[in-house]
């Protein structure tokens, strides 16, 4: 049904059938990404019925996706649509950007960005036969997995490290999946995970391993384009973690100018917090490879990832190859981000996901945006999810006695 | 540019001109609502060329709104968009109901209904000229305004009564509005509101109070029947506070169905919890009018409106032309109707969002339904809202040392 050929290793370039399902690579261990025939995709593909097609996200792109059984997005669907790309002039102004768009990632089911790469993880399970899908994950992904597997019918098992919030752990365990919070620190999890899949033989979810995250996360690229009539914007500027979704959004383009629906490329901006950037360390210093870095606290804990593995390597390919970049923001940048979205914009990021706006002024200080650009940025979390960092960011109001010439006080007017 | 025809009043029948606003009726103070020439919009009106129009709710529907600038539209949006009507086929199972549908409307940028009216109410504000938009609220709706209006560059005042949780000060303080928190009890705040508006000249987005709130909340009509094929549910369940969204979602029946766009029309069943009903005891009382009760502490705090004004007669109106009702239900109920709703249809809603579900039962019971017929449960904002509630109701996770064994001995596997 699809256009898939098979399952490339992107270390030793060995292709393997996409029939028999693996997350690495049989000879090297590498990781491995799904190819497609692009002229069928070419041939099937109309571009002005498509744009009539469900918003859905797996039914708009369905021939750039690898969905042997279409019927099986019913049972898997929450509803996730093509989210929100608005140009913000009022942001734009701020910055002295005259084409700065934000699209808005937080306008999702689970309300963040994870629901656009986990229907079809989920989707890529119930057809390889499992009943069981595992993440480890102290956060986003985990709720969205057990949301996906909970509308599914699929079993769920999630593990988180760390020392998460009460209010992130009821984010999860509504949704009824098997929980394991793992004492001790986030590798902790992450080993154990790792033996316990490949004791009981649950379908790994996570984004490093799994290759079909990729793909859902790819639509970025689909999407963008789509909303800017088939034209490319100058740059898309994005949070990074492990780098996965820059990484997706790069193929994603690439695809989309290999075939011809598309005429040009973008840069790729990731953006991480300096309390935790070894990607952008290892881009400033012209690595190939990123050392891994113990990350310091972040109002940004979301994306805080010191060893991103080889998506680090993968990461600094996109930026390069793309002309683009990955850099470093301040907490007070982030801060100021957060603020500056919500009260020019309207939108309430957490601030893993405001950090793609904190990266536009050093951006222009460093010259790496011109102020007629068209540029995209990805707000990827809505700040629900971490209500308690708003609540230390806003002032917070003093209760008045219900009188006007308290109302006149807060409002400055003067009594005469 | 809009078929409005003028603002009737709904307690002498007085039409006022609709270029002098004014938010009730000169002669006996009644509430206004807005008036169309339909045979208008009939002709004006083609459903297929419609159905591929952009997504945008103020976009969509178009013909059927007071909107006589539709340019503004741009400078007001924030991408909110028709909201995911699913087939929820395992929840339904639950309840024994063979066509259960699922309408999330926490699928919204500030994730609750709320974005459904306040961006037609912050256009209005902008085409009457206004400069300020402002509301009394403690939650949501107050979120929403002070969204929009950034969005818009309007400014934003809100009045806030009683005891709010840090929480949902933070959800409205991000937005940047001048936020009034008022000793006393809600009643205090909402009387100091009206004097304040009287004095300063706001514009007052009020449900009960501006005519165009209702208006936005009645796409609720257009999306589900547009989503069924122009085909009507038998039933539409959703909870109730003042009972705007439902008067709302009656009037744009109604009014789709005058017109011939749809052929019948749903019973509208309204939802409250048991600690503060007075809409459903009136209307098992048989009663005209409603006596306001002192709301006694319930999980779904954001519906427990004791006094609902001159919106209980209108929404027990509602209930009883279409045939439906209005019932309670416990806080069990609701809390079991949070677990099912997340569990087996994978959507996660606050305790006031997920009572539409928590009436099922009852109305089961009750033979309020039957389970063939076609019903639309309205789930109205989302869990991360209130993640106080889902801390409490779920059962929290013990964290384990990180060996197999462990694992093993949770998912409840035997060594042997």
């Amino acid at each position: 049904m699809s256009f898939v050929t098979g399952l490339k290793c992107l270390e030793c370039g060995t292709t393997h059938p996409y029939t028999e399902f693996r997350y690495t690579c049989q000879k090297c261990g590498g990781f491995l990404d799904v190819q497609y025939n692009y002229d069928a995709i070419v041939d099937a593909v109309d571009l002005e019925k498509l744009e009539k097609r469900s918003p859905l996200i797996l039914r708009k792109w369905l021939e750039f996706l690898p969905i042997e059984n279409p019927y099986l997005i019913d049972r898997v669907t929450l509803g996730e649509s093509q989210t929100p790309l608005l140009k913000c002039d009022r942001l734009g102004k701020k910055f002295g950007l005259k084409n700065l768009y934000v699209k808005n990632d937080t306008h999702f089911p689970t309300c963040s960005l994870k629901d656009r790469s986990m229907p079809l993880v989920v989707l890529k399970a119930m057809e390889f036969g499992y009943d069981t899908v595992a993440i480890v994950s102290s956060g986003n992904a985990a709720a969205s997995l057990a949301a996906y597997a909970a509308k599914a019918g699929l079993k769920a098992v999630v593990f988180v490290g760390g020392r998460p919030s009460m209010g992130k752990i009821a984010k999860i365990a509504i949704y009824g999946p098997t929980l394991i919070w793992v004492k001790g620190c986030y590798d902790d999890a992450e080993n154990l995970f790792m033996s316990a899949r490949e004791k009981f033989g649950w379908f790994d979810c996570n984004g490093l391993i799994n290759p079909f995250r990729c793909e859902g996360k790819k639509t970025y690229a689909h999407e963008i384009a789509s909303q800017l009539g088939w034209k490319v914007p100058d740059l898309v500027i994005m949070p990074v973690a492990f780098g996965n979704g820059m990484v997706a959004t790069w193929k994603g383009f690439k695809e989309l100018h290999q075939m011809g629906f598309v005429d040009s490329l973008p840069r790729l901006i990731g953006i991480q917090p300096e309390a935790c950037a070894p990607i952008a360390k290892a881009f400033s210093e012209g690595e190939e490879h990123v050392k891994p870095v113990v990350p310091k606290g972040t109002v940004a804990e979301a994306i805080a990832v010191g060893n991103p593995s080889f998506g680090g390597k993968r990461t600094l390919e996109a930026a390069r190859e793309s002309g683009g970049a990955v850099i470093a923001v301040s907490e007070e940048a982030i801060i100021s981000a957060m603020k500056l979205l919500a009260q020019n914009a309207g939108f309430f990021a957490e601030p893993a996901g405001a950090i793609s706006i904190a990266g536009i002024e050093k951006l222009l200080e460093e010259e790496k945006i011109a102020e007629d650009e068209e540029v995209v940025s990805i707000i990827t979390g809505h700040g629900l999810n971490s209500p308690d960092v708003a609540v230390k960011i806003c002032k917070q109001p003093v209760a008045i006695e219900p009188k006007l010439k308290e109302v006149e006080r807060i409002l400055g007017y003067h009594s005469t």
